[in-house]
């Protein structure tokens, strides 16, 4: 009856089902690509407005670069290019000629910026410089993946620098904290914050944050990074600014990305059967109301939502005037739009003033006296936005083990996938092999991790920390 | 001492200093490209957030559609194509490999949107279509005039669809009416709001709305466009809806756009020699507080200083305290941004608790008691916005004139220039003749133009209508 894949049986088919009936995205004409459409954008937009908030409270300004790099900017870190090379679209012509230079289009802008901070900041008195931006990028993709995998993304990126690698890491820190806080509190969606292994780092940076976050299938996604990227980039671009004591200082610098990736995500961790769930802050439609009338009652039951929608017009509401469905299409519609409370109004709520709140997350249904529905639809929705974030966090702390042995590990890996929790000796050839062995990648060193006295769950030598392991997205 | 070239001096030579000086933006290394810095990346926010106000209300809603284009796609309409084939940028390889199907970055975004909306729209009941993106594109440039000329650009470009034409010509008027608003009640730039000639409309449209502002050379900059795109591009890309009677339909689309160059327009528009003067309204920030001491009292003026910021607090407010910088090198600084009101707190202000309200575009100064301070700074900004607006419409109408004969019209063309009210028989023949001879095109037909009984200025036919005429940017 909904059309779409139940989501245990498939979960890749459940998404890509979901997302293109709910209408947050579509395939675009150029294979690897997408076009986020009004429902999605909005999630995008609620995003915006809480970061922004957040990362203009920290003084940090946004400002523009241009998409377009000359190929030779991107050769001067030699780990950064290697990195990104594989995946660059390149302009080669325009304006009716061949250009001289070939032109990236970005990938990330670490080096236009870092060209152009390097002409503008000269002193310790220019420190710290903290710039973001709200961009779109370009790493190439053959098969679209909505949302999660698509060529161009958008996101945006912030690059600061500083006189101390003190001073920067805490820019690191704070930048994953503000994800996290996104993530959470907006989102609804649970993750571990950790350091990547020096094989999973950024190209070109020194150590890597990032939030892993548990898919319903035990598979891992990144969803976001913050990066120390210590004096890498301002020696490679030869940028110093003198410092107090009138010597040249290479800065310390930092570059941290939250991009639409995330609202695949968002979509993951809490859709069901019936279609996408909303945390309520995120959601673009928190309230829909669904009258119920027949062509004898239909102005009294119209006017009575209308009166309704005007008293909830503190919150995100949407009244479903359309006269071609039936109610049970539009319960089906919203559902599947993840809209977090549903309020239905017929002959028996005009004359009660009572009403029924439906809640998607647990279908509940909820009387209220009408008197009271700001304050009860407030609460309602306060304990949907809490639901689904516990539910995600217990379903990720279900998945989570700890795995004493590789024997063990490797069943894991077979069965129900999951994150392990495992000593590894920080060696690049065990985490190679346990990769290529299990298909399972290190995800991250947990910043809460105490250090131990442990063996490597692969060649048994010396480990002092339990990484996270998974397979990942 | 400024280190500026005087505006009247040379107006180009005077933008390109106070545009760098002022931290607004700055050339990138790809030519024909600029990098915007935080200070003038604010503006364009102000822009965003009170025009995005608008357009949700009106209940456009904003989505994303990709940066890449087929190249095919572009051909689909023959005018379109024409009119953007010469400036765009092509990618060619991606991914490693050389593209089977080369990629245009968007020029515009009519091609993409539509085919998608062909896609998704099928009915008369899914009209109208309103959708809204603010995004980059690109238009090749050789030489950067930065926000006036740039290779890539930021804008939003609406582009919906309508049942009939005229509904869809609503919309096109809509939102010439809201970028009036913008550039009048935000920007205090005045300007005629126009229907721009057959030679000189959108490619692929069927007509064109402007709004055409009078810079301080004499020449006329075209502030934004709204566009009735007819059936044309519905009929290029086959997209149909079934109408009410089931038959098929060819729906009315309409795009419009405002883009980074208005930035462009409202600094020529207000600045003077002593660099940028910024409307009130769109400043990034308001006020300054300039605090002046000596060791002996640097604490108790501080002090002061910072209770008048706090006490501020809904205004966009700094408080400069550099302490390697002189106040003279701090007036000037601060002048150089365009901030409309500085208030300089020294060891008198903190005795008498009155203050000076320094204002930018008079230099005036204003005594006022610290117990007034709100208020009259409210008034103080609001005098400044509505002198602004006013001053750019008064030396715009000084700089219109009427042409009654050629003779008259080259005349004016060739010492102050300016706009030129003049009759034009419409014949693109005699709007050329006039372009080649004097450099002046026809900007637009003014939408309050009133039926006349007139000859062509050029040719002596019949002509109905006075046309407004001037050298363009």
């Amino acid at each position: 009856m909904r059309d779409i894949t139940p989501k245990y049986k498939d979960v890749s088919k459940w998404y890509q089902d979901v997302v293109v009936k709910a209408e947050l995205a579509d395939y675009s004409p150029v294979k690897g690509s997408m076009v986020i459409r009004p429902y999605g954008f909005a999630l995008w937009e609620s995003i915006q407005k809480f970061m922004d908030n957040f990362i203009k409270k920290a003084g940090v300004k946004n400002a523009y670069f241009p998409l377009f790099i000359p190929e030779s900017y991107l050769h001067k870190e030699k780990e950064h290019v290697e990195g990104f090379s594989p995946q660059v679209a390149v302009v080669t012509f325009a304006g009716g000629e061949e250009l001289k230079e070939k032109l990236v289009v970005r990938p990330t802008s670490e080096t236009i910026m870092y060209e152009m901070y390097k002409q503008w900041f000269h002193s310790w008195r220019d420190l710290p410089v903290l710039i973001n931006q709200w961009n779109n990028v370009v790493r190439w993709e053959k098969r679209t993946y909505l949302f999660l995998r698509t060529s161009e993304f958008l996101w945006q990126e912030g690059h600061c620098a500083h006189a101390t690698h003190e001073d920067n890491w805490k820019t690191v820190l704070w930048a994953m904290n503000l994800y996290k806080k996104t993530y959470q509190n907006l989102m609804g969606v649970y993750g571990i914050v950790g350091k990547k292994s020096q094989s999973e780092k950024f190209a070109g940076g020194d150590n890597t944050l990032t939030y892993e976050i548990m898919m319903p299938d035990g598979k891992a996604l990144q969803g976001c990074t913050s990066h120390d990227l210590g004096q890498n980039f301002a020696k490679a671009f030869n940028w110093t600014v003198l410092d107090q004591g009138g010597a040249p200082l290479y800065p310390y610098q930092n570059s941290w990305g939250f991009s639409t990736r995330s609202i695949g995500a968002l979509i993951l961790a809490h859709g069901d059967d019936d279609g996408l769930i909303m945390p309520p802050e995120i959601a673009p439609v928190q309230v829909v109301i669904v009258p119920i009338y027949k062509t004898e009652n239909k102005d009294k039951v119209i006017e009575c939502s209308r009166k309704i929608v005007k008293k909830l017009g503190s919150f995100r509401i949407e009244l479903d005037l359309h006269d071609d469905e039936t109610a049970g299409f539009k319960y089906n519609k919203w559902e599947m739009k993840g809209v977090p409370v549903r309020i239905e109004i017929g002959e028996k709520e005009v004359n009660d003033q009572s009403l029924t709140l439906v809640r998607r997350d647990t279908k509940e249904k909820i009387k209220i006296k009408e008197s009271d529905l700001k304050s009860s639809l407030k609460k309602v929705l306060e304990e949907i936005q809490n639901n689904l974030f516990e539910k995600h966090k217990k379903t990720t702390e279900e998945n989570t083990h700890q795995a004493k042995t590789y024997d063990e590990f490797k069943k894991i890996m077979k069965s129900t996938k999951g994150f392990i929790y495992a000593f590894w000796c920080e060696n690049v050839d065990c985490e190679e092999k346990i990769k290529s062995e299990t298909k399972a990648t290190t995800r991250c060193l947990p910043l809460k991790a105490k250090k131990e006295n442990g063996k490597c769950i692969y060649c048994g030598r010396k480990a002092n920390y339990r990484w996270v392991f998974a397979q990942a997205y």
